[in-house]
C-alpha cells in the first residue's frame, strides 16, 4: 500500500531552484527523482497526468528513463468527467481573473502612453513582460495545472509544484503539498529500514 | 407547487431587445415581469441571487416594486459552500480564458503599433473596445453571472439571460433556459384557466 501518491508538475524539473536538489540537469533530475522513489519499494507512488507527461517530454528532449525509473511512473489523467469540485473555487477563480483582466488593460494603456518617450521595441518588450506577470503568474492558467489539482483530488495525493498558483489552489481545496525545495529530504523519510 | 423556478439576470431588464417585451423602460419591465408571474398564482417562482438584485437596483435607480410584485420575488443566493460543479466545466473555462488572454496581448501589441499612423486618443479608445470584446464578451466573467448558474443548479431552475456566456455555460451544465425574446409568451403558457 502506497503511503503517499505524489503528483509532480513540470516546474519541479524545470525550475533550477528546485530540480538541483535531484541533479545538475532537468532530465537527470527527473530520472533521479524516479529512482529515489523506486528505492522506497512501493511506499510512495508517482502519478503524472498524460498532458503533464507530454509537456515534460517536450521540455526535456534528452529524457530517457531507465526501466527501474519507468516502473514507478504511473501516467494517468484525472477522471474529469466524473470529478466534482466545490463551486466556491470557480467563484474565487472568476473574481481573480476579472481583477487580472482589468489590470491587463491598465498595462496595455500604459504601453500606449509610454510610446511618447520610449522606443517601440522597448515598449513592446515591457508590455509582454508586464502583461504576462499580471495575467498569468500565480494562477492556475493551463489545463496541465488543473489536471495536477484534479488528479490530487481524485487520488487524495500530494501536489508537488513550484508554481504559486497551483500550490494556492491545492491549499484552498485542502490538498496536501510538500515544500518544493525539500522534496528529496522528505522522500528520504519514507525509506524502509 | 411551482412548475418552474425562473432565475433572471440583469440583462433581461437592461437589454432593450429583451426588456421591451415587458415595458418601455427597464424598471417598468421588471415590474411587469413580476406582476405577470404574480398572475400565475404560484405556478412559477422568481429567484434572484442577492448580488444580482443589488446590481439590478443599482442599474434601475427608479425601481419601486408594488407589494404584489414584491410578493413573488424570492431573493436568495446559491449555497456556494455546499454546491459542487463538474470538474470539466473549470477545465473548459481555463482553456477559454487562456485563449482570450493570448488574444488580449495581440490587441495590446496592435494598439502600440497603430500609434505610428493614428492619434493616441483614437488608439486608446479602440484598444479598450477590442480588449473588452476579446476578454469579456461571451463568457461568464463576474460573480453575478456565476451565481445565476449556481442558483439554477441548486434549484433545478430555468436560466433567463440575454448574455451568451451565461446561456452557454447553462447549456453545458444541462440546465434549462428560455429564449430571451420569448419569455413573456412562454410565461403566458403557464396561465391557470
Amino acid at each position: 500500500m502506497e503511503k503517499e501518491k505524489l503528483i509532480p508538475d513540470t516546474s519541479i524539473f524545470t525550475n533550477p531552484d528546485v530540480y538541483r536538489q535531484f541533479g545538475e540537469e532537468p532530465h537527470l533530475a527527473f530520472q533521479t527523482f524516479l529512482l529515489l522513489v523506486a528505492e522506497l519499494e512501493g511506499e510512495v507512488g508517482v502519478y503524472l497526468p498524460t498532458s503533464v507527461f507530454e509537456e515534460l517530454k517536450r521540455m526535456l528532449p534528452q529524457l530517457k528513463l531507465p526501466p527501474r525509473a519507468r516502473s514507478v511512473l504511473k501516467v494517468k489523467s484525472p477522471k474529469k468527467y466524473e470529478l466534482y469540485i466545490p463551486a466556491f473555487l470557480m467563484y474565487e477563480f472568476i473574481e481573480e481573473i476579472r481583477n487580472r483582466i482589468n489590470k491587463g488593460l491598465r498595462v496595455a494603456e500604459e504601453a500606449v502612453k509610454a510610446l511618447s518617450y520610449k522606443k517601440p521595441e522597448e515598449v513592446l518588450k515591457s508590455l509582454r513582460r508586464k502583461y504576462r506577470e499580471v495575467l498569468r503568474e500565480g494562477i492556475v492558467d493551463s489545463k496541465e495545472d488543473l489536471e495536477i489539482i484534479l488528479l490530487a483530488l481524485e487520488l487524495d495525493g500530494v501536489v508537488l509544484s513550484a508554481d504559486r498558483g497551483v500550490l494556492q489552489m491545492a491549499d484552498t481545496l485542502g490538498l496536501r503539498f510538500w515544500e518544493p525545495k525539500e522534496i528529496k529530504e522528505t522522500l528520504e523519510g519514507f525509506k524502509v529500514w
